[in-house]
């Protein structure tokens, strides 16, 4: 195959983390939507598997608060019912009725101690009552202490705050073709030195057998001081770009993954953060261009910058290359 | 235009992240007061435009803490206007009367509830009332620890104190002229391994419509050791520089933005902070240097650095340059 | 002896940060379960020997929390017996009896007013009393604040969360042999940026006494995009190296330690992750190499990694070296 | 002057942040104790002059713990006296006596809604005094939540925890001298990649008036991989040095200050870490060189450092530079 001759001109990169044979790893390289590796670990047990911090610090914001709601409930509800085993007549002021009505007051006791609100209505008076409440109380202000951890830890938590278009194009540049994507900030985060690196994965059929080359592609600009704007990033397909002379059939039969790795510095968090999107060969458009997404402001004193055109591109025609592989056996 | 001339020769910097095309963007590149890009975003829904943490972190102090104090008593309107819909018979201890007098004996128990005080003379007796109670009192248990992750977000977040010289100068240095500007950290903070990176933008006609074109600008110590008196940055106008052979009407009638970036080690925080600012043509004055602003203490024992002087400058006699466009055509 | 004079030809490091006089130190470089190096301190106080913060953020969850238990415990006997000494009569609501009986009323009182719940119940009336309630509940507070700073710290600090195998192999290699060892992180955290360096110290006797000297470690590919899978580091064994020509018997006899650090960027931390190992000659395998350890998932969409492969290696068969100490004198 | 002469073979170095003209300046350049730079700022109003945050992480525990408390019982004082001033009768349940026995009631029922205790005994009941008790929960809250985060930025906060010797010496080394001076970690944190850099402050007389000129010093090893043991920083005092040719005399007479940065990686912040420190005339020893500080355990199973050991030097003979300026004129 002609992939095969071309690619193999080129030095590949052997450092991308990923293993070569292609028969020992399976799917894409990236999970796009999580913007990671798409690797599942076996061999640990559940609660080694995962750092909880790290789960929790990647959920979403409604699992979270819901979380920590079940995590108050159940917690009373079981300190509910420990107060029930011991006898509720070692709470003074309850006003006792059917179980069920007892266990509620009961409930709301527990709440009040794990909080600290303690309105003191019903108080324990007996010994372990007392000291199952003193331990309550300081277990809800651990909690409490802890929450307050996760919280910070989820705001404060940096990142790029990074749209990527949907779609890597394939467009005129310059004499010859490049493949471009874009990426814009979508909040009010400010990212300077911004850089970004290009590595594509490509399925190539080695001594008989498929394997996993990987080559790192070429930019025109890969690093900015200030992204601010939208930034459109231009790999020229020239003799050194694994893609030289792909035709829009060889894209769509090759099995191609350009993994993109963004890192830049949040000037608000004074800290690093990085980005990882993945486009396979299903999301790259043959003979298309982006669209401009800002303008000036009409008062022009600033400039706007319009999110919702990050994907828009148009066509454009362009010559399928000679080099195709429809035409070199 | 000469200058176009000028300029044409020097290589520019196209890593800005502005867009060289003049008319797709408007005002300063960079707004001085916020020290940010001068960029609006639309295209995004109002909640996705601003990262609310962000946006909390930037706040001025008085206007976060009434945020934080309206959040508090809305939130207690809220719980006493739901305690009130359930019926105020089910909160013991009432002092009840008119319907204002319940509502603020309620708002009192809702603050109470809120705060963890619980004092208890009032105190829920139903189910509804003690089930929202529960809520309330977790609900404030949150926000407060919310509260403390944004309070230690906004005074943990590392800035770097630096004031700049409300003007850049153009003074004589060595056997030329050179572009200076001053700064100096005005707080007890410390900072270590600082670094200055200077890139000029100047709109110029080229081939028939306005474009913006940027260059670097050479500096001559463009990173000192240690931050703590005043530092002048000075960028020498020689053959190298855009600005050679400007005169003091080019700058006028030329749309020129110095764009400065500064990089420094904060040694109390142990990270990098940035600041960023720029000078446009109305704010650099020609023919000025600037006045020292330090001197030994009267003991002897140490340097004393007047902030106050930051922008003193006097005036100096300089020769017009003779490449000005006033003489060449 | 043969080791001095190859390992003579070789450049050693200087900058280990440990001594070259071996009779000034003992033990392995590296204590490799806590991953530090294996050095005790004297001559500093036992207060001012440990940075506490850096003792509890290392100490195991559950010794933590029985630390932060005993710490609550032990405050409010001390709160008790003080209440006690000023006279269980400035309480009011106390159901009184015996001495016993009474201290643990107190207790529980001291105990109500440290976690601010205040049930009211028992409520300080004497001045005495009063006071050191309101100095309890104020360092009942402080004391949740730092128990909220340690939660915090602990659960963001930064951790690499990778495991090395427990052995070093000796195994073939292209044309010669390579030791080898290999990595996995073993938790949900995604690193990238990855990068290790290794360094041998080994004993040797020099002008009649024994040395420590340290050499750099040539690896095939030190530096990673991704370490999401496995990571095999793999030393040449060639002329370049101190173990050029070592047979089994000479890596036996040697006093070998293979010094690992290993440095990547966290994603969800934004944070440098560092860890280190090590590997004695009891440590190295001769003539094996490793399983593979991935494989792909059943439905073709994703990789497995399975952790518990990690140490899982075969013998090969491998011709030992001529040049080894056996051979020659 | 020979040392004029001398030192002008050299390349000064103008990047360290400190002016060259001594009459504007006076004293170290660095205050030892503090290891910042000796300067003091004038200019600015005394609530801009200071980070407030900056000044309470690096304030002595003591008086922190001291500053916390203090603002705890002025909060209170100044809300009891509000209380007072609405009248006692809008606080149900207090004990009332003489004026002072009803403020006593009222400070600590002010410290109980404070801390959020609110035993309940004494209870707010009209209008504007539980509107205040209200805004004092509010605040009690907040002030905890900004105690937490200080002590969470205090005992985070990344510091090197590095002892330097008290002297510098000049010692023999190798054929010639050079000038030697350690640094040890005191504590159980981990520093790796460690880089030192040295720059002297000579006052040296230029056409006339004295001048400050800064060299860079050369280091032997000025980077080691892991700051576990003593660490001697070697300056060779060859013909790079400005200190060549000096003797014991010219080092007393000359106003010379060595200013030290460290910079290091410690592996439990994950963080980078600096530390300062400089050596004057005074302060450096001639021919004198330090005696080892570690030792193996006597069990050999670890190395033991001895920090006691740190300024222990002994006096070696050398004899006097022939260069000395007592022999040149």
């Amino acid at each position: 195959m002609a992939i095969i001759k071309r690619t193999n001109r080129l030095r590949s990169e052997d450092n991308t983390g990923f293993g070569a044979n292609s028969s020992n790893s399976a799917g894409r390289f990236y999970d796009r939507k999580r913007g990671q590796p798409n690797i599942a670990k076996r061999g640990v047990g559940i609660l080694d598997r995962y750092s909880w911090y790290h789960t929790v610090l990647g959920m979403h914001r409604a699992k979270f608060l819901l979380l920590i709601f079940c995590v108050y409930i159940l917690a009373n509800l079981a300190f509910a019912s420990i107060y029930c085993l011991i006898g509720i007549k070692h709470l003074s002021g309850i006003n006792s009725g059917s179980a069920l009505k007892n266990f509620t007051e009961v409930f709301f006791f527990s709440t009040q101690t794990f909080t600290t609100v303690g309105y003191g209505r019903i108080s324990p008076t007996g010994f372990l009552t007392s000291a199952v409440s003193t331990f309550e109380a300081f277990l809800g202000l651990l909690s409490f202490a802890i929450a307050t951890g996760l919280f910070y830890g989820r705001f404060s938590r940096p990142r790029a705050f990074l749209k990527f278009s949907d779609n890597a194009l394939i467009a005129p540049y310059k004499d010859g073709t490049a493949l471009m994507f874009r990426m814009s900030p979508f909040k009010n985060n400010i990212l300077s030195e911004a850089e970004v690196k290009l590595t594509t994965g490509i399925q190539i059929k080695e001594n008989g057998k498929m394997a996993n080359k990987f080559y790192p592609l070429g930019i025109e600009i890969s690093k900015i001081n200030s992204l601010a704007l939208s930034w459109t990033i231009v790999h020229p397909i020239n003799e050194k770009s694994p893609f030289y002379g792909f035709g829009p059939d060889d894209i769509k039969k090759t099995k191609i993954e350009v993994l993109v790795f963004v890192q830049a510095f949040d000037e608000v968090f004074s800290n690093t953060v990085v980005e990882r999107t993945s486009y396979i060969s299903e999301e790259i458009v043959w003979g298309a261009k982006f669209k401009l997404m800002y303008h000036p402001s009409e008062d022009k004193t600033t400039t706007i910058l319009n999110l919702k055109k990050l994907n828009e591109f148009e066509r454009v025609e362009m010559p399928i290359p000679v080099l195709s592989s429809e035409t070199i056996p």
